[in-house]
């Protein structure tokens, strides 16, 4: 991509409107734009972020044997009255037909996939069966803050699993921990897996918390472990496990998995029929990732001074060319045509690249904007360049090493 | 995908709910599945087909320089205000926050980005600029019909795209239709382009008609010139070009490109600079694909009397690989050792394979399911497979013709 052409604005100062670093940054670096409270578009720059991450959870889910579909929001109110969840949840968007149908905007879709799957499930032979959506939510949070962290509209994938007992529900329930804990190590993250109340629906539910700063939940971490207790269910400073004493952190929720019983299969009268043709209440689990919510978390971790330090899997391309210019107007023709021989060399290796062919722009500014929009490898057409050796500096270190055009394609993968 | 894994369940007899042949096929082929009435759920089988579709429209889109983003859906209602198409639009679903503030759910997007693009253009050299999303859409149909054909929420593409002048505006805007019919064919639709009544925008607006029995619209097309005309703006019986005397076809509107001049870029103040540092209103224009819609009307279109015929660019497997079973056991383990080798060794070579690997139904089920799904090729596993020689069926004409197992790949190709 030219990045004459690219649709995006950077931001030198500060956005007044933002509290958080997530917003902050994504905002100044022409990943997202705010359109009110809690809501955002999402820039070329923001949807390659969004699709990478979605690709790495669709491999991993996929890999586990869980199938995609795709589930309405615009839910019959009826729906939402059979499992009683209309007078409990203080979040949601209601809305109305012309003809008198009432709707609920999903915040959530197990009102949805019980009756879907008793359409189509009918024996223990069905069983286990995994399917998950990413799509659209909608919640009414009172205060919708934090930058990416809690959307009125936001990107969630939800995965939901049903089993013939507990024994196998909570056996996939712990392949899809380590798939969780797998997704967001190839995000750039590390998860920390924290063991909270299961609400209404069993004794634990598992969260997924990334450390930082700015996040606005507390944990109980064993190091020695590496688990942690949300602090609504710890009873003592102790580890369960070695006894250490726990640190108290501050993180952000990226995941959830729980165990949901059969809360809606007795609502929907979602049944099976096991070998010896006996009708069973189907036992099922549910399981989260909030995507945009999880690129904010990316982002409030992988930061410098400078701008975004994107995790090299996610990055919305994985080489910055920046075309550098002089006073001397022969120099700068030879590297015009130097620069778009290397971006056609790179495409055409499929090595996603950002070009900064734009003249108009002093090459100090080329470097600050390369820094905020934080692409992991600035390949520089510098004058040193005319002997067919290029500087690549590192977003992650700022180290600058050199290499001969021959091996760029090495050193790039 | 093996068969006996995959979430679908095929229904024998018609469904009773349902008025139109698309919804009829998608149902009963396991590709979708009703929540309530213009409400569908996409099942495994479903979303694949919609995520082929979305890809080619995404690889002709970006070939043209479109750029995708993603709009918020939850639109505060003042951007609406502003337009005043509050009062125009009928099909408007509203909702509204426990903290006062009201919203509008996106049925179109141009609220939303005539703003943002206010933030990120200033001159003209940031001109021309096309943007699209592939989004949901949320419309208040009085009488949602037609299976996927009017839906209360749906799929589309949108793309925007914004000029200097009219001249370059209807340039573009030529391109795009020029690259909805590609898109159209690639979908296997034959759709005319046909001008249509241009609103409060312009003049002509241009509709990508589907012929087919089944359309609610009406267009006068001419054969010699291969276009038509809307019945609301049609004048004469005879083509306006060659004299003709036009026909009269059935069709569903598929996609639509509207100019929109100066309409939103005055409501919300869009100016560019030009060469001369003038302040000037930026000319824009809009072009849909229903992406849903569209799935409904390939069904409507490609389909005989024993169920879907997927075009083969979208189908949702490339070949449907049937182990057949017979009384002598013997003869069924060999075959199934063979089928699973079969198996391996389409996906190992890319090609996408549903497996019907079930032991537990009748092979006349099986070919009846499978013409129901419509998978282009059937790859025939049964007894005379064991002499290295597999039976091979095209669904589109039904024909039968026997391959060395050594050259199935050169055949699926």
């Amino acid at each position: 991509m030219k990045q004459s052409k690219l649709f995006y604005k950077t931001y030198k100062e500060s956005i007044h409107s933002e509290d958080s670093l997530n917003a902050q940054l994504l905002i100044r670096g022409g990943f997202i734009e705010k359109v009110g409270s809690g809501l955002y578009n999402f820039l070329p720059l923001g949807l390659k972020v969004l699709e990478k991450i979605k690709r790495i959870i669709r491999e991993e889910l996929n890999k586990i044997g869980c199938q995609e579909i795709s589930l309405i929001n615009l839910h019959p109110i009826e729906y939402w009255q059979i499992t009683k969840r209309i007078d409990k949840f203080d979040i949601l968007f209601k809305t109305k037909s012309h003809n008198g149908i009432e709707y609920i905007l999903a915040p959530t879709h197990e009102e949805i996939i019980f009756p879907l799957v008793k359409k189509i499930i009918s024996s223990y032979k069905d069983l286990p069966l995994a399917l998950y959506q990413i799509n659209l939510k909608y919640r009414d949070e009172l205060r919708a803050k934090a930058g990416l962290l809690r959307n009125r509209e936001f990107l969630m994938k939800d995965l939901y699993s049903f089993h013939i007992n507990d024994e196998d529900l909570e056996k996939f329930k712990s392949l899809v921990d380590k798939t969780y804990l797998k997704i967001f190590k190839l995000c750039g993250l590390r998860a920390i897996l924290t063991l909270a109340s299961g609400g209404t629906f069993s004794k634990f539910s598992t969260e997924f918390q990334v450390p930082t700063l700015s996040g606005e939940d507390e944990i109980y971490y064993c190091e020695n472990c590496n688990q942690a207790w949300n602090k609504e269910i710890i009873k003592t400073s102790k580890c369960d496990h070695c006894k250490k004493k726990l640190d108290i952190i501050k993180s952000i929720e990226v995941g959830n998995t729980f165990n949901l019983g059969t809360k809606f299969s007795k609502d929907f009268e979602l049944f099976y029929l096991d070998k010896f043709n006996k009708k069973k209440y189907v036992l099922a689990g549910c399981y989260g990732i909030g995507i945009s919510r999880l690129l904010g978390a990316i982002v409030e971790v992988n930061n410098d001074k400078y701008g975004i330090v994107w995790p090299s899997n996610i990055a919305p391309f994985r080489a910055h060319l920046l075309l550098l210019q002089y006073s001397n107007k022969k120099i700068n023709l030879k590297l015009i045509k130097l620069a778009n021989k290397i971006y056609q060399f790179l495409t055409n290796n499929n090595i996603e690249t950002l070009f900064d062919d734009r003249t108009d722009v002093s090459n100090g500014q080329k470097f600050v904007e390369s820094d905020l929009i934080g692409i992991p490898y600035k390949v520089i057409i510098g004058e040193s360049s005319l002997n067919e050796e290029l500087e690549i500096k590192l977003r992650n270190n700022n180290k600058i090493f050199k290499v001969k055009i021959n091996n760029l394609l090495k050193c790039l993968k």
